[in-house]
C-alpha cells in the first residue's frame, strides 16, 4: 500500500518538477535547462531531480511531452468539440493563434526548441520532428473532413493546405513576437479567410 | 598617409572580425557570441577585437547589419535586376527560399535572432526591429510595383500580402531545418503561385 502511496507521490512530484521546467524553458529556451538551476527552483536536491529524468536530455524530452499536451489540451481538444468541416478548422487557427501569442513567458517553446535544436541530430530532434509530424497529421485530417463535408474543393491537397496554414501559424507568432499580438493575428485570420476561400468548391 | 593606411588597414580587420562573428553566431546563435571566443577565432587579442566594437553589444549590432547586407546581396539586389511586375517578386521569393535554406551553418542568422531577442527590450531588438521593418517595406513595394504594372488586383493590399509571402518564407525555412530544403521549397512555391493568383486581377 505505501509504496502504491509513494508510486503516486513520485508522479506528482515528477509533473510538478515538469510544469516549472517547461516554464523555465519558455523563458529561456529548452536548451538552457539545466538540472541544477531546476533542482533550486523546485527545491530539491540535484540528484533527487536526477533520479526523475536520468539526465539533462531525459528531462528534456520529458518537457517536450509536456508541451506537446498542453498545446493539444489548448489547440486540438476545443475544436474537437466543434462540427467537423470550417467550424472546426476555423477553431483550430483561431486556438492556435491564441497559441502561439507571445506573453511574458517568451513564445511557444516548442517553436523556439525547433530553432534551437533541428540541426543537432539526436533524440531530441527526433522528439520534435515526432510531435511535428503527428500536428501536420492532425491538421490534415481535419482538412480532409472539411472535404468531405463539401466545404473545400474535392482537389484539394490536405498536407499542402496543412503547410499553408502553419506557415499563418509562424507568422502570427513572428509577427506577435515583433509587432504585437493583435495586429499579427488580425492578419493572420484574414489570410486564412482568403486561403479558405481560395480552396472554396464554388471558386 | 600612414594614418589613411591605418584606417584602411583597421577596416579591413573590422570586417575579417566580423565574418568571422556571422559565421559563428550563425551555428551557435547571436546570444552565444562573446569577444572572448571569436578573439580566439581570429588570433586575436581580446582587447583588440573589444577596440573595434566597444562592447558585446556593439560587436551583435554588428554581426547583424552583416546580415542585412548580405541578406539584401542574396535577394534584393538580384531580384532588382528583373523588370518590375511578377518577374521581380518571383525572384525575390526564389532567392529569399534559397537565403532561408538550412545548410552547415546552422539557418537564417536573422530568424534565429529574432526568436532569441523579440522579448528582450534593447538596442538589439530595436535593430532586429527596423530591419524587419525596411524589409517589410521593400517587399511591399515589390507589390506595388506589380498592381501598378497591372499584374495583381487594384484591390490588393501591399502590406498584407507582404505578410503572407513573408510566412510563406518563415514556413521553408522552419520545414528546411526539419524535413530538408528540397521538398520545403517545392511546397512553399506552389504556395506561392497560388496566393498570387489568388490576388490575380482577372479573378
Amino acid at each position: 500500500m505505501s509504496a502504491v502511496i509513494n508510486h503516486r507521490k513520485g508522479a506528482v512530484t515528477r509533473e510538478a518538477i515538469i510544469d516549472r521546467a517547461y516554464l523555465m524553458a519558455c523563458s529561456a529556451g529548452l536548451d538552457q535547462l539545466s538540472i541544477g538551476s531546476l533542482a533550486q527552483a523546485v527545491h530539491m536536491s540535484k540528484s533527487g531531480v536526477f533520479a526523475h529524468f536520468g539526465s539533462r536530455e531525459g528531462l528534456q524530452l520529458a518537457v517536450i511531452e509536456s508541451a506537446g499536451l498542453r498545446f493539444g489540451n489548448h489547440v486540438l481538444v476545443p475544436a474537437l468539440a466543434m462540427p467537423r468541416g470550417l467550424p472546426r478548422l476555423r477553431a483550430i487557427v483561431d486556438r492556435w493563434c491564441d497559441w502561439v501569442r507571445h506573453t511574458s513567458d517568451g513564445g511557444c517553446l516548442y517553436l523556439a526548441a525547433v530553432s534551437e535544436f533541428d540541426d543537432r541530430p539526436g533524440p531530441i530532434r527526433e522528439c520534435l520532428l515526432q510531435h511535428e509530424t503527428r500536428w501536420r497529421h492532425e491538421l490534415a485530417r481535419a482538412i480532409q473532413l472539411t472535404i468531405d463535408v463539401g466545404e473545400l474543393h474535392a482537389d484539394t491537397d490536405p498536407q499542402q493546405l496543412a503547410f499553408e496554414i502553419y506557415s499563418l501559424a509562424l507568422i502570427v507568432h513572428h509577427d506577435s513576437g515583433l509587432f504585437g499580438y493583435e495586429p499579427a493575428r488580425e492578419r493572420g485570420l484574414r489570410a486564412f479567410e482568403r486561403l479558405i476561400r481560395s480552396y472554396s468548391p464554388t471558386r
